[in-house]
């Protein structure tokens, strides 16, 4: 039985993602489809491309990943399925599929071309419903993924903010923001070596060491950790760090090691 | 395998979607269920009615619709199951079905009585879980409709508010607006015919003409297009056309060919 | 067919439950999956404990209810399996499962340190796809639970707080509050007695009498009523008594029969 996530920003209010489902259900009735989230702030690739990238490393081999964050639908920009050595990744040709499927190693890019595999007519504006669910759900069929389109190099890559590292100093971004207030960065375990000796500050507020976890701190402590996303993330216990430090994906983050 | 969707006003917060799942699991254990949304606003049974509308057609042939928005739960108001040339809705009788159940071919309307089909005790607030999930579940269990109850025929039908065309001139309304601040109106493409050489008025702005893509207009501008529900819709291109016109469901459209 | 029920304060923003949802289609993936809900208020164990507490029953034997509201993760809190006579509850051990787990007749509860069944390496942050959701997955294919670890007595049991009774007199707390702005006291129906004849204080305001349905009352009158979850409710017809009286959980009620 093959598995299809979904993540998308169509949120869960309206009936966008209901629908996908009913193509996916249509076209293939016995697929797995779970959802990754649908509430990746309105048009906002890379908040999109983290949560995908943070969620897919533990579905099975063989899941199927239909991901819409989709600014451009209407326009040129391709519609591209992505396959990996564990995966099969689909959606838009804006970068959003890249971070997850680069971890998991490229083997080739299609560009979706064949109609005969989309819903007719299809709308101008969601593709969500109309090229992607529809794809998702034949790939589920088995359908090969040649019979799509023509394999393509120029797509689109996401790539995250570089971090500088010179000397003992390390200079990075917050990247995201989670429900619990915590601030993902850039700053991944590799880059920082072993140093539980740093001094980290972002914006005026300074935090000296690195935790292993949120009880080596007071209630209402900052604290530094490494997240479970793999990368260096600011944390508050039993509170918000966003809400204590005001701060917001972009902000720049400064390690002293 | 059947498949069960549900639509509800009850919100992802508490149990009560979870309850409703239960009941249905427990009837019918094999069963596919497809949440359409849970966030419709409390009470808003014409807003549920057109999520139900957008979302249904794309569900394959047999789907059982379960949808609950009912703030006449434990007075006189019936329970109804409307039987289509393509599905069964179930739901209570204040017209939430019948938006959706029409545009599919309603065959016949069953109100609900055989409490043998129900859970016992049926509490005075909460029928999603008493009555509807356990009628929907023992429906994808394969009992055939005519054991549920009786036909009717005076059931409530809800209907758009009219959209008035003379001459070149259509007054519609704005009835729903969705999750990036599209503004839907209740006028179709039918209605509209093939004017894409139009002036609409909301409030005290203009729009001229009809496009096919958000990106025909700049960054941040209005457009009026045909949108994927099949009705003219007005948005902000990267933004949100109702915070920008401050508008909301029930205000007034008028367009002029 | 196994069914593993999810509850979790994460939220449907983040890949969280995603995350989880992937771990358990890894090592389980025929099992059906069922959300609960995921907005627990952050780190709030009486809300997570009593949605648990309100859903669970309806839910068919044999299922395995994973929960995670977990303000004490990476620390020395133990992780927990909870058998009763109807299912497994699977979380940690602050509380959250015992409210739903005592209504179901426990019969032992093992505490989790076989690391064969969890995810490696194991975060210091998120158990709840490194321990809780692998825990249950394994569950779910058959593995004992005795294999998981040994049993325990001294686990955490929270408690509803308590009502006092004398005479005529009820004195009680609000103890939720769900979507509709319903305030869910700790009043259950046994404790009531058959007191139709009633008068509720909240605050300065007074209820008279206990309704059956929304419709004894006029529109925006408040009301009390034996809720959906067993528990009396003070409610407001068509709108929200949360809002009406500004209360919130552990506010007093005090009834006089």
């Amino acid at each position: 039985m093959r598995l299809i996530t979904i993540l998308t920003d169509f949120g869960t209010k309206d009936s966008f993602v209901g629908a996908m489902k009913g193509v996916i259900a249509s076209i293939c009735p016995k697929v797995h489809v779970v959802d990754i989230t649908h509430e990746v702030s309105p048009q906002n690739i890379l908040e999109g491309a983290l949560s995908l990238k943070f969620a897919t490393p533990y579905f099975p081999k063989g899941a199927i990943h239909l991901a819409v964050v989709d600014p451009g639908v209407g326009s040129a920009r391709r519609a591209i399925a992505i396959e990996t050595e564990k995966a099969v990744f689909v959606g838009p040709d804006n970068g959003l599929l890249t971070l997850a499927a680069h971890d998991q190693k490229i083997r080739r890019v299609i560009h979706l071309t064949n109609r005969n595999f989309f819903l007719e007519p299809v709308s101008r504006t969601f593709h969500g419903r109309d090229v992607f669910a529809p794809v998702a759900a034949h790939l589920a069929r088995g359908i090969s993924l040649s019979r799509f389109g023509k394999k393509i190099k120029d797509f689109t890559k996401l790539r995250l903010p570089a971090v500088r590292k010179r000397a003992k100093i390390i200079e990075g971004d917050i990247i995201f923001c989670d429900r619990f207030g915590n601030l993902v960065t850039n700053i991944s375990e590799k880059i920082l070596g072993k140093g539980n000796n740093l001094r980290l500050s972002v914006g005026r507020r300074k935090i000296f060491g690195l935790c292993e976890s949120y009880s080596e701190t007071r209630v209402g402590g900052l604290l530094a950790m490494l997240g479970s996303s793999g990368f260096l993330e600011i944390s508050r216990r039993e509170g918000s760090a966003q809400k204590a430090l005001k701060a917001k994906a972009g902000d720049p983050v400064k390690i002293v090691l």
